[in-house]
């Protein structure tokens, strides 16, 4: 079954979005009878896959179609409950790869919360109205404030370790050490109670920000969304840009989209990405990108290789190397990365920036190895270059190939290279390229805009390798080969220890630190065996865990 | 078979210590048929936990027994091979518990060599003559100097994501990154090599500092362990320490030293360690305690709360609790602190600081549930009360026990608690503690050198629960007991996570980030199944693997 990351408000079968001037609300309202898969009901709120690409697309939509909206509030449409987090018939029905996709899916959207919030003027604001466990209240604790129901039965708790002996998965436990910093030992005794926490202990521990009776917690909700709404810089006048449907066109071995075109070779395990260049110069200035909306060529850009890299991650499990490759002109390329230099400060191009940052980010967190091929006829240039540094390698040809009469590959650096893009380490790639010689990167700066051919491109550390027309095609596919056949577990550990050198943020620490250990934990009999937690929840039975202790 | 972490150089097997003025030269020479357990032989000076804990006795040995020691130099004292690494039969035939325990004894022993390097003057260069891979690379990694020999043959690499299945264990990756910062790139194709790299790329990419022709390795060695034993601060005329054994007494229920004794509950898997303060007064100075030797307090807790720590992990798997206990008089221990406080530029002092520091390293990083519980006779003073910053828990009592006339317990805190015992994020514990509200630090520090009972405890923030005589027994106990029923591996990621709030170290991403993604790795059966690379490495078969990337 392939899963689709694309829908649209008019399909949501678990979300409520309404609208009130500036204040948006995000009612969570589960079909119990609409999972994405067979063998589980999504009782109290509880979610699956499928929840959470609503929210993935409401949370979109609210950035690009509602530029009026300041604040958006999150709550509960059910009374009495919350949310109780993931699923659990579901986690026990999946297999380890569809848990650890599932996981990664769902954190990067709550890191997407947090980017609408402090990047785009637009502050999540939980609205806590009923019992809040696990998934629940991780996705309260992405919010920028929780406010939770005063009323003798709503709670905040984390319950997975002692209900289900695995581990809160959506940077539950790094939320409440490094953004709440809930004192350790607190949220020791926390993380290990079933029953949760509520009233005066909740705030006093700063697990949650007010509590409210009741009587009065419509309108206190209300007060913090106004007064988050009055913070805000967003337009009040903005032309709302809609995310009309993609043009893609999915067979057995590729996905096409505008842009973007993606082959698939399910014999070697390698796909391999094109990216097509605009053909047309960019528009003068933001307004005239706004107008262009999703045709704006860098938007459509974020919106197609955000939905391949979805669609490959969880469709194309086996496909273990993807390649980048890319034709087209780079002075038209670099006239596009010249507007959203010029024009960031309008609301449009300041939305465009940050999703490309978000996909850009994607790649990073992508557990396959990314190599990109460098060939006359390209077009890595600024934006686009990004994909080469989020790369594990970078192959780029010296000269031409025989018989094509097409001048030298180059790679131009533009504007975009030297700032909005951030890894989750919070550094630039360049920067994070270079963390051992800082001042290499004020050296390549120097260079934006000149078209650099390989040889110089090898000298300035831009890419890995320069084989030439002799050696590319015996260096190149091997290299691949070589790496297709390696184990996919070495690699993703091994990738997700060399991809961030430098400092640790809040998200490195989610990806590396907590969905590693969470992955161990998936992966243990005590969690998932016939007689692990995970197994046995709900059944009166418990667990026999093997007690040694790791 | 209990291991014994206890050795001495009469008893070494692998390793040559010897002295030349300044300069100390470790030379590693396996003794193949010595390993710790039957099945495998230490071939090409692959080593086992057994030569790693002679490595860790000379570390030791050479910090206290040598002052006058400013360079020690790590080589082979096999002709053309440095070191292979952890023994693979070895990791083959060993259980997935005893993999993790001796990865994370081998990291902090390299940790110690770090360590000596940047805080005792005592600095650390490896001279490479031979092929140096995986774990033997990863030594090297960790000395302030790599000396390659430039024969032709002498490599080093990190072949164990293509030849096993599994990441290089003891901090290669991240140190890689963060401590030679090696390009990402050239890091990653680094690391899918086979055959290692030699030559001028070895310095090239700074995976090396010097290559060095065999005609001249032996002096160019010579002048940096002379450089570098020209910029230390260390004695020339201090009076050694002696590492005499060690009194224990090790029953089946039991250990027992001198200031520490473990009493285990094989049934409810608890351990109480119960930490006897010192009797006499502290010596006047440096001077005096370094007479003393290792009958200085301190150093005798140090040395005795060590071992407990290194056999409690490893002996004894399943006791998944421990409870720090104290008996002993607050005045007598302020006056150990105070003169390591007062004497931290002595030469000893400085050492037996560093080695608490240490101690309570191995604290923070222990698989195991810590619980601190402070009642009347207690003597959490200072260094001690760390102990209760170290843990997940601490309980306080609040009043006394009935039928027990002894005062109110009470803790002090000393200048030590405010420095010299940082965490492996770089913190001292009250630093990291307070995370979230820094002033606060400032505010208990004005409580220095006074006793605060559980109440005032508690409001500052020192302790977790300050419960009164009537609802200690149940409280306390059913915390513990309900602690211990809890899934091991759960507990482990959710400790990991929450101990380290804050910056992220060099530290902290081997034993969270890297040691994490290793565990995973180590429980899959890509690397550990029948048809694993570990299990067929050697066998010339290869590994199908499951293709899936996760």
């Amino acid at each position: 079954m392939m899963i689709d990351f694309q829908t649209d408000p008019s399909r949501y079968k678990h979300w409520k979005l309404s609208f009130d001037g500036a204040i948006a609300t995000l009612a969570l309202d589960v079909a119990e009878d609409g999972g994405l898969k067979e063998g589980y009901e999504l009782k109290l709120n509880s979610y699956d896959l499928g929840v959470d690409i609503e929210l993935y697309d409401a949370i979109q939509r609210l950035r690009f179609e509602h530029p009026e909206v300041k604040t958006v509030v999150i709550t509960s449409g059910k009374d009495r409950v919350f949310c109780a987090g993931a699923n659990i018939r579901m986690l026990r029905g999946s297999t380890h790869d569809h848990k650890v996709n599932f996981c990664k899916f769902t954190n990067e959207t709550r890191n997407y919360i947090e980017d609408a919030t402090e990047f785009s003027g637009q502050t999540y604001i939980c609205a806590v109205n009923g019992s809040c466990a696990g998934g629940g209240y991780e996705l309260a604790l992405a919010c920028d404030q929780i406010i939770l129901m005063d009323d003798g039965s709503s709670t905040v708790s984390l319950p997975e370790v002692p209900l289900l002996a695995v581990l809160p998965g959506t940077g539950g436990l790094t939320r409440l050490a490094d953004k709440r910093k809930v004192r350790r030992d607190r949220a020791d005794f926390f993380c290990t109670l079933e029953e949760g926490i509520r009233g005066k202990r909740a705030t006093a521990w700063n697990l949650v920000d007010q509590i409210v009776p009741r009587s009065k917690f419509a309108d206190a909700v209300q007060k913090a969304a106004v007064d988050a709404a009055g913070k805000s810089d967003r337009p009040a006048d903005g032309r709302p840009v809609i995310l009309t449907p993609l043009k893609r066109t999915i067979s057995d071995n590729s996905v096409e989209y505008d842009t973007v075109r993606v082959d698939i070779d399910h014999r070697t395990r390698i796909a391999e990405f094109m990216i097509s260049g605009p053909s047309e110069a960019a528009p003068a200035d933001g307004d005239a990108a706004n107008e262009q909306g999703v045709d704006f060529w860098p938007m459509k850009l974020a919106r197609e290789l955000d939905d391949a890299i979805l669609h490959m991650r969880i469709n194309e499990i086996e496909v273990g190397v993807w390649t980048f490759r890319s034709q087209g002109d780079a002075d038209v390329m670099a006239s596009y990365d010249a507007v959203l230099d010029r024009e960031q400060n309008h609301w449009f191009m300041r939305e465009v920036r940050h999703y490309l940052k978000r996909v850009l980010k994607r790649v990073d967190l992508s557990a396959r190895t990314i190599f990109t091929l460098i060939e006359p006829g390209s077009c890595f240039t600024g934006t686009l270059l990004e994909l080469s540094f989020a790369s594990d390698r970078t192959y780029m040809l010296d000269g031409q190939f025989e018989g094509d009469n097409r001048p030298p590959a180059t790679v131009r650096m533009t504007a975009m290279n030297f700032g909005p893009y951030t890894m989750p380490n919070g550094l630039t790639r360049l920067e994070s390229r270079f963390i051992g010689e800082p001042d290499t990167v004020g050296d390549v700066k120097a260079e934006i805009g000149k078209d650099i051919e390989a040889v110089d491109a090898e000298e300035l550390g831009l890419i890995t390798f320069a084989p030439d027309d002799i050696d590319w095609e015996d260096e190149v596919r091997i290299a691949i080969e070589q790496r297709a056949a390696l184990s996919p577990d070495a690699l993703t550990g091994m990738e997700a220890s060399l991809r961030f050198a430098g400092p640790e943020t809040m998200e490195t620490k989610i990806f590396a630190r907590l969905s590693a250990w969470q992955n161990w934990i998936f992966q243990r009999p005590n969690a998932v065996g016939e007689q692990g937690a995970l197994s046995l929840y709900g059944t009166g039975q418990r667990s026999d865990f093997d007690k040694r202790r790791v």
